[in-house]
């Protein structure tokens, strides 16, 4: 695939027209392989202009989350190091989590234009259509013990947050344990699986759904009253491959961030940016309502709450408004 | 298999021949089908003496791990409801952890007669000859938070020290974080393999190790200093369907215990059987040597040492002799 990169790169950065043999002398390449390059690019859906006597031309590019895409937008060295892109994957995470067991190595990432089993927290449905939004997992191989694994869920929050602030000018806010919301509605999620042994993490799997070109008239009629996109919110469609570059280097200067300083340093600063700290919360707790003040959160995850002077740790629920 | 358990059963039974015609009629089946029964208990190495005249008589039992040999010993209603049996299996964790992602359900164990990539913890080898020892997985799917699932390590060694009084006149003892000795040689090992979110565990793997008959003189020559069996012990060997029957029984106790008391039910069992409290202790965590006097074991099974006057908490590591 570098040789197509290059190759788009060159037609792009040509105002106009560009020889065969520009390319091919670019590339160190026949005219006959950049015939063929042109080939293989409108099978993947570019719209190329092939005049005889003037050369190639960009007119069109695909609204795909192709490696090459992204990696126009990506300034992580790791993280995006190897893309693998599907038109469509029952789910990213199933796909990555097979790939992490059979030793596929950290930072290589798994995007899908579309999830027929897109999965949220907790078993739930993650509504997926094709080429709108984001569904993107990645493998990292953090050399952690399982009880301090949790705050990657925050990591991974933190830089949907950042990736938003960089791309649109909407103000996301944070919602405990996994979510990121636009006022009262969902944009984002994450769902975090892992395998380890007792006291050694072998690898976790980050899944990231992210509402980018999603219309409101698209939405499942059961997430409707509780979603939202980047479409939805600013009535402006997003370059999706942009979008997700600009969140694999977020992932990774947060990744950072948590191998350098710990993990609680992540939990630090979601709770720092969720100000979660002295709000009166609701949480649902398999079915178990607990209402109180929001201390912080602890180093597992946990959100604490004072209840009539107590504190209680609440390990796993759902923050209802 | 629950047929040919039956006809095992009433060969036993019978002191010496039994007519297919009994047997027959005790199962409601055919006399043909008994004769087919007959003939895949040979292929499975039952020597059976057939005689026109009086019948069938069970000469001898194969040294084998049979679901329906272990069953006549097991008294746990749900570990080992259903057994897979393999004569060889690269590893019976590698080999469950797979059927527990295609939704295998709780309480189905896996066994083997050989292991040709016994894992031990830490990615470590686990020497695994053939119809020796007992090399057995078992699928959990506690519903538990991530952070409270380590104690099952500790589960795990307690039935396996049960069984080994259970089934002999040795007194194991138990070495943090999951071996099972006798004296200073390591009888038993377990290694606990997990799938879970952030915050909700999909399934746990126990996999234990068990050197029953394996003798001295066919260990391998690097673990031969530090580890034993039943056999090397005590000059005898053993049915190996018995103490593993003996071992799923005593596993499904302690995870009784593990649900209905919690985790830290299990830890203070453990810690009490270990008698860790105030030995002093030296354990190595990746490379660095903390020594200091034991105060207990915490919640996430870390090992808590005194050390000039200071609490450390050790989370993964070996304690040295």
């Amino acid at each position: 695939m570098d040789n197509l990169g290059e190759v788009l790169k060159k037609l792009r950065e040509a105002a106009g027209f560009i020889s065969g043999d520009h390319i091919a002398g670019g590339l160190g390449v026949s005219r006959t392989a950049v015939w063929k390059y042109m080939n293989q690019l409108e099978r993947y859906g570019y719209d190329i202009d092939k005049s005889k006597g003037k050369g190639y031309r960009l007119i069109n590019t695909p609204d795909r989350l192709y490696a090459w895409e992204i990696d126009r937008y990506r300034t992580s060295a790791k993280i995006g190091s190897k893309i693998i892109h599907r038109d469509n994957l029952d789910s990213t995470n199933s796909f990555a989590f097979s790939l992490a067991m059979g030793g596929e190595p950290e930072g290589t990432c798994v995007v899908a234009e579309s999830q027929s089993k897109g999965r949220g927290r907790l078993g739930r449905k993650w509504s997926s259509p094709e080429s709108t939004n984001i569904y993107l997992s990645v493998i990292l191989r953090p050399s952690v013990h399982p009880s301090v694994v949790y705050p990657i869920t925050f990591l991974s929050s933190l830089a949907v947050s950042d990736t938003i602030e960089q791309s649109t000018d909407l103000k996301p806010t944070l919602k405990w344990p996994n979510d990121v919301l636009i006022g009262p509605r969902k944009i984002s999620g994450t769902l975090i699986e892992l395998s380890t042994e007792a006291d050694m993490v072998r690898f976790v799997v980050i899944g990231i759904g992210l509402n980018v070109n999603l219309e409101m008239k698209d939405m499942d009629r059961e997430i409707k009253p509780k979603a939202t996109s980047f479409l939805a919110e600013t009535k402006k469609t997003y370059e999706r491959p942009r979008v997700c570059g600009i969140l694999l280097s977020n992932l990774e200067r947060y990744y950072g961030v948590f191998k350098d300083e710990g993990p609680r340093a992540i939990c630090d600063i979601w709770e720092e940016k969720a100000q979660i700290c002295g709000k009166y919360l609701e949480i649902n707790q398999m079915g178990e309502v607990y209402s109180g003040r929001a201390k912080g959160i602890d180093r597992d995850g946990a959100i604490l709450l004072e209840i009539n002077g107590t504190t209680k740790k609440i390990l796993a629920g759902d923050v209802n408004f």
